[in-house]
């Protein structure tokens, strides 16, 4: 079996031999530099570990697992454009080190390298994998819209939330493993089994990223504490607190996320006061908590010896325990 | 056989029919907007005729062909965007008329929605005819940042030049012709040749596009004359005559080209007194029919009877022989 730390060493070390060509610089340098942010790899790792759930070479989904990562990559590098990030992982993004018109069209060019890779499979897979790739890419697209556009928008509801988190998250993740499978040669109900884990684990890490923005450790968090609420971001926690409220809490949120602007100490300290009235903390955990047992389901479900499934339950297990 | 008239029509009746999604409305509307901007259409024509010059089906080749389409017009739409171009067909463009986020994830869209409707070929060719367009859709990529350096860069040479057209404009071209012949069954030699064929026409239609922006007869040609002259554009008359210029000529150039400014109706006059002067209109028509016939020598070189060929013969000649 393979256990999640050789399966991101796998991966750290393929994706550092990753041939990427040098010219032109201006297009490929930017490439190489999110490339080596030092990421967390747990995509790539997911497309290995779903290829050897189903007792196949995950030696065989090295480039398409190489693939995803580079996807995500592009997202990130796109979504910092857009959003108008300054940093990330402690460096510039590559439209602040370089300029937009570079970030625009190395993202381009991340975006086909990643097909390509996504591409070097087995001719008798090509298909579903390509397929299923093709898939997500355009959800996660479709995600980002809605994220920019729930930004902007005051009655965002949590269906309408967690639909948009699975677009622009969850989906990759489940899909991630379930091209795994897909190399494997599982069959497409273990497989369809596997992308629902994906699904639901997926949404989980992303109300898990919610809640330690607004209660993670700062020293562990790594990131400053409350940057959602500072930067007005509907969150899980943010939505249903304004649904829950009424009276002077809901006088606070109102008077916080008018636009005006605070001291960032007193907003964030006032937010979280009525977040712990309201008891968000405990409602959010809750929620991660069923996402997680959902996903264990289908994990159960699957059609394999209960061995083979410890490192998935383990890898859910750490990352819904994860504070940074 | 079809004609190449045929072809369009089969391409504008099956791009209407394309369905797009509707939702998120932001992400797709820009989508349906640019391809509705009534352009050529000739690439996707070509995949439909490089299919039926090897009597291959060319009801199989649509969905790619509509692939290469949405491919181009996602190059275009963010090119408009890094140019800053505000109007595109009469039309303003997508970041005009939306903002440069929705032209960022609108074009993201289109180039993976390309993808899928490239690999909608028969599995046995899915393998070959993706490795093609992935080929191609980077080295346009590459193509486009050698465009957006050298505008920066004063000593472009036209080997350098020819290179930079030959990925932004000609593998396209070349690509649309070459996965017709996949799709039709083409031995690899053939496919090769036919794609030859294709990248010389796309040089030559791309220089023609140089000599169009001086030389053109204005109420034909639909734009402003000499507008590549009025952005300092580095085209291949330009080049030419900077390399040959000396004395007044070469004083002429180095003032026009200085970045100062300059009234927009003596610029160009000057400019094209020097381009007479150097004979760059007579150079460049002589280029231009160096690589058409060299296009037809990759055609003449394709077993199959000449009649069968005849029809893209009378497409270079009609491609060579434009106004606009």
């Amino acid at each position: 079996m393979l256990s999640i730390e050789k399966a991101q060493e796998v991966i750290v070390s393929e994706l550092e031999k990753l041939e990427i060509p040098q010219e032109p610089r201006n297009l490929y340098e930017p490439v190489r530099y999110i490339l080596s942010n030092g990421g967390k790899r747990f995509r790539p790792a997911l497309v290995l570990l779903g290829c050897d759930l189903f007792g196949g070479d995950y030696l065989k989904a090295v480039y398409p697992a190489l693939g995803i990562e580079v996807f995500h990559n592009f997202t990130l590098l796109h979504d910092d454009l857009m959003d108008n990030s300054t940093v990330r992982r402690n460096r510039p993004t590559v439209h602040i080190k370089w300029d937009p018109n570079t970030a625009i069209l190395s993202g381009d060019v991340m975006s086909i390298l990643a097909s390509s890779l996504i591409n070097k499979v087995d001719a008798g897979i090509l298909g579903p994998v390509s397929s299923l790739f093709n898939k997500t890419a355009i959800e996660v697209c479709e995600g980002q819209m809605l994220d920019m556009e729930y930004a902007l928008c005051e009655n965002v509801s949590i269906s309408e939330y967690i639909n948009m988190i699975r677009l622009k998250t969850s989906v990759l993740i489940a899909a991630s493993l379930g091209v795994g499978a897909l190399i494997a040669g599982a069959a497409e109900k273990e497989s369809e089994s596997l992308y629902n884990f994906g699904l639901h684990l997926g949404i989980a890490f992303q109300l898990q990223d919610d809640l330690l923005d607004s209660f993670g450790d700062q020293n562990v968090f790594g990131k400053k504490i409350g940057n959602d609420i500072i930067t007005n971001k509907r969150t899980f926690l943010l939505i249903r607190a304004f649904e829950k409220a009424s009276g002077h809490e809901l006088m606070e949120l109102q008077k916080y996320f008018s636009g005006e602007e605070f001291d960032a100490r007193e907003k964030i300290d006032s937010v979280l006061a009525v977040f712990n009235k309201l008891d968000i903390r405990k409602e959010t955990e809750t929620k991660i908590n069923e996402h997680h047992q959902n996903a264990l389901k289908y994990l159960e479900a699957i059609n394999v010896p209960v061995e083979r499934k410890e490192v998935l339950m383990r890898f859910s297990a750490e990352l819904m325990k994860r504070e940074k």
